[in-house]
């Protein structure tokens, strides 16, 4: 076997072995074979793509490069596990996986940061004072024990393969392929060792996937990967042509999430975070799709959602205070309040660049070792197919930050994209794809 | 400009702006590019391709990289160059250049060494005692100036660019990309200076270009290539599905031109010889394609031509008692005679095995810095078309080295395939390009 050998195969468009995939990646991983080799089999692979087999195998001889979990034996109950593939305002977890915890299920999950534009699930919850995210694994499962979840960054043992193959792909365009973004999420989410897993695939301007096709191909390729390992999955396309809710940004969001168990929710973001919550407790086998949406239903109105958030939180070390007084996330030194100088409809906002928006007041990290600014973020006062009259709020920015708050504003005003007449509506949740 | 950028660019199919491709490759060539980026670019080009355009700045970025020459200017009169794709037997350059020599032009060239199952004429040349092969500069113009032609090794500093970037296709299953193999020979062809070129393409089973349209492609890659750059290209495409004459190695394959320019050439060898210095000839401006066909075969009857090889290597420090004693260059320790088992016709021999059977036999070079053994080979008795009866001999294998002869016998019995009619004569110059 060799890599050249390799390569070449996969450039004229055959089907590796599974042997030849766990050869070739134990031996990047192991630093036998260079990069330069990796970069060029990774591009023959965004050409000439990779089958459901080749794909599982890549996954599991990255699974293989680290340590793997079994949570469900330690917890001795079926644990569930979520994934979004990356969003702008994107806290459905921080909804979601309390309202499965309020239900009895149990969501140990390991969780990222943000990089560029979009924000991490990590970095959103160090904006509660105190709440630590770096936990044992003894820590792990007995807040999962106690809470019914827990959330702890991923470490540096989980699936080092992604790392290394990851900043190759970042730094020679091949990020963007089918096979290789589902065995980087898969090869995490399985090897953290769920029983079932949802996975919320992300679709519009604001999202890695840009159309609906490509969403749906990479959607089915990552239930086939978790088949192929004895896995359920069930993965829900949903809209991201706008901003995800009214927050975007870190405490900001957390306030969002928090008013949300608190019963106060923007439609778009009650639409998913009820499906995706939904969608767990079927996998993890609470009744039928009706019967855990009425589970997850209830869970959120009665507040015990809201009460399993405040119970993890405190388990991690966070201050449960500032589930009440939010004062207690920051106060941003900066607020600038924008209004519209024209009249209309809110016919669209852009996504991605609301993102940056976000990015340049400091909630974001420009680089992979940058700080964020917990305070900073972007309040929407209205959204897409809102009317708004000349002189009304269209949001706040806010930072603690030392940014140019003038160009962030006339960057903001060019998100909004306005028409004489409403919009069509765009439904949050565009389909459930059931494995 | 970044890296990543061109590289997505490539891999969305698009063109390459020059100053993008110049920037890449000097930045690849000075070790700023890493070889991991520079390997997804070359696969990204194995499947997008390049233009002309493209093609002929990769060429010129690559050219920069090195010395350059004007062997006209120093010689005041035209130069004119030859190259091989390379093929099994090809002595060509032996038997053409002397041939253009004795029609007064000047053909200075530049030539490398063989590596796996191909030969080079360097170490062909080499098989002559004493004959010298690293000129300086100095005694490369003035042996040209006084044999007409001279031919010495590359030295590093002829397209270090090209050097690094074929070690890296080499090791990244990027080498058979029509852009990058045209890039490679013509940013040397060009760097050398010469004013016209002529290409002896090869196609077949024995060669790079194993089949007819890709063979084309490529000569007319290189032709566009050579006229953006403001130079004559002529390509001549020939036959690789047989080895070329009858001898296969060092040493055999200069007995066998040093005959051919006495007169006896097998036919497939006189009509590619004869057909490439008319080319050169005609490109020279000698006159009609019909008239520098004359004025070559008259070269090569009258004897002219041989002389011409005999001062040239005289002037290189051969021995030129060697042109008329052939033991002079060299007697192999070990002579297998191999006969046929069967009667029949031969209907075909195996043309990279042939390479693959003097590589075993110890003629060529099976590491970048191995030896070759001068004396080893194959000198064919019966070639394809010729009836064979059972005991009559097909070949005999020659060597001094330490080589499993009898395994080489079984498998030079393994390259004839016979039939019962005799087989469809193929030509042996398949077509002429011209600029």
């Amino acid at each position: 076997m060799t890599a050249y050998d390799i390569i070449m195969k996969k450039r004229r468009g055959s089907e590796l072995f599974q042997e030849e995939i766990e050869w070739i990646t134990s031996g990047f991983v192991s630093g036998d074979i260079p990069d330069y080799q990796m970069s060029a089999l990774l591009m023959a692979i965004c050409f000439n793509g990779m089958t459901s087999e080749e794909t599982s195998a890549l996954t599991t001889a990255m699974i293989n490069s680290g340590d793997t979990y079994s949570p469900s034996k330690e917890l001795g109950r079926i644990c569930i596990d979520k994934h979004s593939t990356g969003g702008i305002g994107d806290k459905t977890t921080l909804i979601a996986v309390p309202i499965c915890a309020a239900c009895g299920i149990y969501v140990p999950k390991m969780s990222g940061r943000g990089l560029g534009h979009t924000g991490g699930t990590i970095d959103k919850l160090e904006a509660i004072p105190g709440l630590r995210t770096s936990l044992t694994h003894n820590e792990f499962i007995s807040v999962t024990r106690e809470a019914g979840f827990a959330i702890s960054g991923q470490t540096g043992s989980l699936v080092p393969a992604d790392k290394k193959i990851y900043a190759l792909r970042n730094a020679t365009a091949t990020v963007d392929s089918i096979p290789l973004i589902c065995s980087s999420i898969m090869s995490k989410k399985l090897a953290t060792g769920a029983d079932g897993i949802v996975l919320d695939v992300k679709v519009g301007d604001g999202a890695f996937m840009k159309n609906y096709a490509d969403a749906e191909k990479l959607a089915e390729a990552m239930i086939r990967v978790a088949g192929l390992s004895g896995k359920k999955c069930t993965a829900v396309l949903t809209n991201m042509e706008k901003p995800l809710g009214m927050a975007v940004g870190n405490a900001v969001e957390v306030v969002e999430a928090i008013e949300a168990l608190k019963g106060n929710c923007p439609d778009d973001l009650y639409d998913i975070s009820v499906t995706l919550a939904s969608e767990m407790l079927f996998l993890a086998g609470l009744g039928s799709p009706e019967r855990c949406r009425e589970l997850a239903t209830d869970a959120l109105s009665s507040g015990r959602a809201l009460k399993a958030f405040e119970k993890m939180s405190e388990l991690q070390g966070g201050n449960s205070k500032a589930f009440y007084d939010y004062s207690l996330l920051g106060v941003p030194t900066h607020t600038r309040e924008v209004v519209s100088d024209i009249d209309g409809y809110i016919s669209g906002i852009s996504c991605e660049k609301t993102g940056l928006v976000s990015l340049a007041l400091g909630a974001g990290r420009k680089t992979k070792d940058g700080n964020i600014d917990p305070t900073a973020g972007i309040i929407f006062n209205k959204t897409v197919g809102d009317f708004v009259k000349k002189g009304e709020t269209l949001g706040r920015l806010v930072t603690s930050s030392d940014c140019d708050i003038d160009a962030a504003e006339k960057d903001f005003i060019g998100l909004f994209r306005f028409s004489e007449t409403a919009p069509e509506k765009i439904p949050a949740v565009i389909k459930i794809i059931r494995s």
